[in-house]
């Protein structure tokens, strides 16, 4: 062939990409099949049963396994990441992430964003953070949707050409209804014959405000992360393509591949997963999150939960709501630490995650 | 928050802990999804076509395609650990596991297990041997259950008060109902014209007790091992907690993570599938197996068989039951050693599992 | 077990054992089930919504996710490998891959194999060629089949016994019918509102023959390697026992596990595809296709695309049919290189792959 062109595409947005107000309806979506259920719910090692026996999930008024708030936001997230953060520097927080109808596989989750603010660095010309508020929707039967997910997200991207004017503003959030649906009780349901199924002492009665939860089990990540981000369709190229990274170690964090942070946010949810929500019907809403350190493979994740607070949730006794703050860790060394609460002799603890997190619990009056 | 008390939940049961007789109804359960059941059939390399070919499967009289007996084994073991073997020392003896129903992708496992033995150590104040019976059922339709697995195990765990009792004892174990379903020859079928897909030289005719088998494939391991055990619920954190290993690697076989004996065990029988089971229809009984070497990501995992002795099954004269031992080996450098049957040059040969296998054949007589 | 005899079996074929025109039925068969299609359909980052969006998937005529033809390519050659290629050297190429009826999770795949031609090497006694042609049907309910793909292929096979006569002869390949399924055009179907699920810019009307495109993204591998090969069914021992390597490092192409070249097939398929055939209604034939430098865990793959033309599809206005030329890359450390259009200052780049391809591409006047 003689090449009479050669294109290089550059995908993603920049900076001056972006336009206030303007709603991307991102490309792909994504059914959620069992492979990636099982890929992502186990890998997070959850224990609710709700994701892990049919029986138990059919019995409760779910139609099958119940895909886990974490991978929901993982897939939903993702397909917003070619146009909203292909060309991010960092992602800054999570907000008000809230979660609607159940996903379950064979579904299939479309999403959209809007852009909600858009504002310069003062003090690097090359960056600037962007404020989208996204929406993802799952199809029910041949013409029907309902809401599965909605959240605000804030980011730091990086401008591609300095003398660009950027649409500078903010404007305000949408209301998006989005209210986690909850199965009704059935008073002919003998629930105490599976209460054996999941943990005894993580029921709405259990939980006292003020407690802190070291969760038990540390799980260590490998290379194996670069494959889960693929999987979810997450373009990003720090998590994958080390070559880009050997060119100019010094740009990136670490000088390495840097793992996903939907990863720690998941794994995180399920290793707190047996002494928080076991008993749990459901996520209600993230108020606010954010990733405080990098993970690299090779890295122990762990994690812990405070229990913030408890309240009823209106016209369901049989079940209350719990507010929490997880808190996802690592330990690295530190030559001459002494041994504290906070780390083992020789390492400090770093944190690396942080989600407030409201969940709905079942109360042990009523289903065990 | 102001933290008003931390909680450090310690997960599983000490020595101390199991009461002769008790009966534990284990957490969670487990719905086999497809994302599961590809993950580890095809992980073991395993070559019947029972579990790879849908339309073989069902020709046979299955319902689809069949969870091979080392995933059921897998499945049902893994949801016994936090109860039985979280804080165990060593897995030491797998005794009269037999198989009963098929299980099919979509099924639901739940366990229960009954203590049968506490025996502390003469030698060691701080373990012990904990003696189970385990049963595994599976859901059929929405009332009705079928046993798929029962086993007995005896473990070694680790005692957390050595100035607590210990409930010492020994007691029968229970009559448990359990024998492998078959399907029904089928007259009008023609089962020749499948007689391809699987080995032309595995049928019951073909084996000759006293014959040993050096299977020619080998896997090696990597880092993979850890996903492949927490997608089991296997939450046992020598085998993906690297940090704990760190902080004390003396305590910890070779000072690294270790890989669940329920690896090679699943991969091991894959291993020799093409030579001994391609046109087995299931697995009887495991009469005694155990783990006699440690595995680690690097290692490369290699099979033998030898035949044992050959019988009829009753009432079913176009089939036949195997007797054969299933070994486990890796090679290890061994500098100035000699080039043997047993390893090449500079190895030596290490035995990692053996466990007593009998199977039911096909007999070429009926079937090719 | 006093034993009588040990058995080492050797699987697979060597030079000798090809007779011209001799037919394999191949062994085992493969369901693809939704853990397979997810493993490899993600792992690839494609991004044509007929594989990730069923409601895409279905609103364009298919009866649900269709199984790319990467992976259909990768299902379908793994079953031919232990009869044909287990004690090869190298693939050499592929010849007039044609792809047939569309492939969806449950379907049963099933191949068989003629040897069209073997050639001893004028230089090298222990090594030839043999040139063979196989085709792979899915079962269609209880009675049907149809044909999914066909191809040739040419590997170079390692001799076992140099004295031995090899059955030399080339003979002509069959006429096998075997051409691409499109669904039909639906009037009444509003295409347009799915059009943002896909690429704008990848309709027909947008290619120009003589570009190149350079696609942007790249993807590390890893040891995962072993584990997407295994899945597959490839047996050869090249790609997943490093002991063997140990053992004669010099017999082996970089004295380490090689990454099975089906890998970087489907990769590069994938990196391609939302510059390429994210509008794609499937691949009609690759014409001619080579592995052109071998890939290991550790290395970046990259891929580009050339246009080398456009034509008409008989019957089929809303459709048009592009040529193409799919080429895959790394990057190599090269001491001074200096930096060019093809590589960065200190690399060189090195092709490892290329592929002769025809898709079917949707014209945006019908579809958008």
């Amino acid at each position: 062939m003689s090449t009479k062109r050669t294109i290089r595409k550059i995908t993603g947005n920049h900076l001056e990409d972006f336009r206030l107000g303007q709603t991307f309806r991102h490309k792909g979506g994504k059914t959620v099949t069992e492979g990636l259920f099982t890929a992502f719910t186990e890998f997070t090692m959850t224990t609710n049963p709700l994701s892990k026996n049919a029986r138990y999930a059919r019995a409760y008024g779910y139609e099958g396994l119940v895909v886990p708030p974490g991978l929901t936001m993982l897939v939903a997230f993702s397909q917003t990441v070619e146009d909203v953060s292909e060309n991010a520097r960092a992602n800054l927080e999570y907000i008000d992430m809230r979660f609607g109808a159940p996903v379950y596989a064979g579904d299939t989750i479309e999403v959209e964003t809007k852009v909600l603010g858009v504002k310069p660095s003062s003090s690097n010309p090359k960056l600037g953070v962007v404020h989208v508020q996204s929406m993802a929707r799952k199809s029910v039967g041949e013409r029907n949707e309902a809401v599965v997910m909605t959240w605000q997200r804030k980011v730091q991207v990086w401008k591609r050409d300095e003398s660009k004017r950027v649409d500078e503003g903010e404007i305000e959030p949408d209301e998006v209804p989005c209210e986690l649906w909850l199965p009704s009780l059935q008073p002919a349901r003998d629930y105490a014959s599976m209460a054996h199924l999941s943990s005894h002492d993580t029921y709405f009665e259990d939980f006292e405000p003020g407690t802190r939860i070291e969760h038990w089990r540390g799980r260590t990540m490998t290379t194996e992360h670069i494959h889960l981000t693929a999987i979810l369709d997450n373009t990003s190229q720090v998590h994958c393509n080390q070559h880009m990274i050997d060119l100019n170690p010094k740009q990136y964090v670490g000088g390495k591949l840097i793992i996903f942070g939907g990863i720690p946010f998941t794994l995180c949810l399920g290793l707190s997963c047996p002494d928080v929500h076991d008993n749990s019907l459901g996520d209600v809403v993230y108020k606010t999150g954010r990733h405080t350190a990098p993970l690299f493979a090779g890295d122990t994740v762990f994690a812990a939960t405070e229990i913030l607070g408890k309240h009823e949730l209106p016209g369901r006794p049989d079940l209350g709501v719990l507010s929490t703050r997880l808190l996802g860790h690592k330990f690295e060394q530190a030559q001459g630490a002494a041994a504290s609460d906070e780390a083992p002799a020789g390492y400090k603890r770093t944190q690396i995650f942080e989600l407030e997190r409201e969940i709905v619990v079942k109360r042990r009056s009523y289903y065990a």
